[in-house]
């Protein structure tokens, strides 16, 4: 606790509002009361009864390791929250290595001034997350910074778990002739962001489709599927995430359009907003990269699970130029498909 | 790269301009130019060149994790800059669990607006205080917020290193009798952080005591040393390190003020700001809480490192009232020591 972990001492009186104050974040008897009444009863387990400066964990063979900040404005949008998204944003990019995540360990920023109703929340998020995808929040650590000088709260969650993939999954496991599977529908993560950021009256309510992903990963790699690569569809969307791939494993990619789905509001939203829907963002989808002899397999596990029941091919790896990525569209003619050369929107996640 | 992930793919032109832009936390081009001109070749190492979703480790047996973000104010102080701080103070938490860090997640917060140098300097400090511990950066993710809605830049580590220590090295360890030794003179780096952030014009600049302090424990833990716990005193400084561990151990501790090292100049500023040095920041000091009959051994094992020539026996673990800390001065009068109630310093790392 003498910088702020978790995993350490108490009680005693704070400031006595309802707010962060900066003497949250000073080390001293009010970040104790913050840490005892707030953030540990909420992520409660062992580890952090111990109250040392981090958690001893067990592990053998090989585990994957992998980090991410979250700053996304609003801090709440419907379908989750940046709780619910840090950790599974964590989770899922865990499970994009072949690993199910185990420990997150949890940095806070808090701005002087946020509503600790908020803060209550946003680890409430974060323990049914947690919960959820069966990983615990063994270590973690609380700053405050003045008024001003943050967005109401960042949260950075670094994330470990045992490889379950005999076979290495990564973009230099992708071969010409991979089929390329898509979970389910896109779009809705940016869209629900952008609408509650920006009010937008949009006829339905888009929720996020903000979700952990580990299940039907770890079904595919159960089943002895050949999972070549796998790559979550956050930032940049389809678009980038292909490209990237294409670029890294030095192969083309034909997609085809109307294989990809868009929900029609998402749709709706897109064409009013001017967005491309496979640049979107989106944090409960992926794509897989499969032999093509295993590819039909892999469809029919996908579907068994809720959060990838819409899965479908959309794709075939092929040989020409790295990084070329085309996507054929409804009158059979190939339009290139690059990332975005700068933003579409900020702070999406 | 989908989400900044530095693991992941490229060249391309950005904005053109020197300092970080809202694109650059896109996930399209210009963030993949500003991870590939800057980041990527600052922390150059396998792991990243993989370009995936997070790096894949082998570990074996008990391994600690721990994580801190970094929020110091100003960037950049004497001794050192938040990147050293960054890795130094993980690398040092490790420690404090009887670890040897070995591989470092960093997610870093930068704002619109921040020059790229300062970027370039953070990272380069980054480096160059992972090698020097050992460490390698294998995992990491950036994402940019709107001008106003940071202070610059933040930055997070998490860390991961197998347990050296047989023995559970923590609060719950600490005996009545237990030898407590400090490992150097107190104060620098909160004084250093102070004297940087308010323009103070000591006579003489003090640099933060900010450093690894992997090796000096390491060495205590492999001669033998029955080491029962260790804190490193970072906010709240040694009170309320010894507050914190004899709350958590149940047990009293009685300290010697005579012998508590600090040096002149910290002295002199700490009366001119009216401060007790023991409430004040360190990032390269530690106490050991160790078995009696070891005491003056592992005392003469810390001497031979330059970050711990200065270990001295501050104190004794009595069995008083949980928590109980006292302090005898000069005249040989007993005060009570306490953690702060609100805080010294903000932001101090």
């Amino acid at each position: 606790m003498t910088d702020g972990d978790f995993s350490l001492a108490c009680p005693a009186p704070a400031g006595g509002d309802d707010t962060v104050q900066m003497a949250h974040g000073g080390g001293g008897r009010a970040m104790e009361r913050l840490l005892d009444t707030i953030i540990r009863p909420a992520f409660d387990n062992p580890h952090l009864a111990r109250r040392h400066d981090g958690a001893v964990l067990d592990l053998a063979g090989p585990v994957a390791f992998t980090t991410d900040s979250y700053v996304v404005k609003p801090l709440v949008f419907p379908g989750g929250d940046i709780g619910t998204l840090a950790v599974n944003g964590t989770v899922n990019d865990l499970a994009m290595c072949g690993a199910r995540a185990a420990h997150l360990s949890v940095g806070l920023i808090l701005e002087e001034g946020l509503p600790l109703d908020t803060l209550r929340r946003v680890v409430a998020s974060m323990r049914s997350a947690a919960d959820a995808a069966g990983v615990t929040l063994v270590t973690g650590d609380t700053k405050v910074v003045d008024h001003g000088k943050a967005d109401g709260l960042f949260v950075n969650t670094a994330g470990l778990g045992p490889v379950v993939s005999a076979a290495p999954i990564g973009p230099d496991a992708v071969r010409a002739g991979d089929a390329v599977i898509l979970s389910g529908d896109i779009g809705r993560h940016g869209i629900a962001v952008m609408a509650a950021r920006e009010g937008f009256g949009f006829e339905t309510v888009i929720e996020s489709d903000c979700a952990p992903v580990v299940d039907p990963v770890m079904a595919l790699i159960e089943a002895g599927v050949a999972v070549h690569c796998l790559r979550d569809l956050t930032r940049g969307g389809l678009a980038s995430a292909a490209v990237e791939i294409g670029e890294a494993a030095g192969v083309s990619i034909a997609l085809d359009e109307a294989s990809i789905p868009v929900r029609e509001d998402v749709n709706a939203a897109c064409e009013i907003l001017g967005l491309d829907p496979l640049h979107v963002a989106n944090e409960g989808r992926f794509v897989a990269f499969v032999a093509e002899a295993d590819a039909e397999r892999a469809i029919d596990i996908l579907r068994r699970f809720a959060v990838s029941a819409g899965a479908v091919r959309i794709g075939t790896v092929g040989g020409g130029a790295a990084g070329e990525v085309t996507c054929r569209g409804a009158l059979g003619v190939d339009r290139i498909v690059d990332m975005l050369s700068g933003e579409q929107l900020p702070r999406i996640c």
